[in-house]
């Protein structure tokens, strides 16, 4: 099957909620899982709730990276979308899980943009 | 069942591939899908690829909204991460399929960040 991107969608419970409601700290956490993950960062731009919760997302030149907290479930949710087949999701998931704290976590990959022409060219290749 | 957040992932598939790679246009019709949605628009981050190809994050005040596009294969990657149970994606997922040009098009709903204690809540309620 080909596909164009992946989606990984993570999701972290009972996480230390003074990481979780920390702006600066969530910036440098999601910068350096990206580069863990071999992403290159092109922006990042992060966001406070009133009057608790953060949202960021890491830009990144493979798609994209983002985190959304809400402090008082001690929750976090993260995706990434690649275009790429290097990057290493694992690699920043373990980062993640230490650095938030995370009691319980875990993901699924969603593969994005099933394309046919691909997969006409692979059944060509076989034939 | 209680979640915090819906993720909506959306496939656009048999585009327009000059509106697929138009940043500035792609900016516009992100922008007013999530304004059509509800949502609203707190900073639009846009990225051009080369040779081809656009990423774009709109950052919104219920989470975030993005794109990714591969004009050579006519497809675009959109998704919708929300806090809000209020967002109408379906008015943005229509805009989309008519601005993209989109001739075959899809999306699934994702539900994100299950909380025992808002079901704890409930059961709390029903006794």
């Amino acid at each position: 099957m080909d596909y164009l991107g992946n989606h990984m969608l993570a999701e972290f419970h009972e996480c230390d909620s003074d990481v979780l409601n920390n702006s600066g700290k969530l910036e440098q956490i999601m910068t350096e899982a990206a580069k863990l993950a071999g992403a290159t960062v092109v922006s990042t731009h992060f966001h406070s709730y009133s009057p608790t919760g953060q949202s960021g997302v890491v830009v990144i030149q493979e798609s994209h990276f983002a985190i959304h907290t809400w402090p008082e479930y001690n929750y976090a949710a993260v995706d990434l979308f690649t275009c790429s087949a290097k990057m290493d999701f694992e690699k920043a998931y373990d980062y993640l899980i230490d650095t938030l704290g995370a009691g319980k976590h875990s993901f699924s990959i969603v593969p994005r943009g099933y394309i046919k022409t691909a997969m006409a060219g692979t059944n060509e290749e076989m034939e």
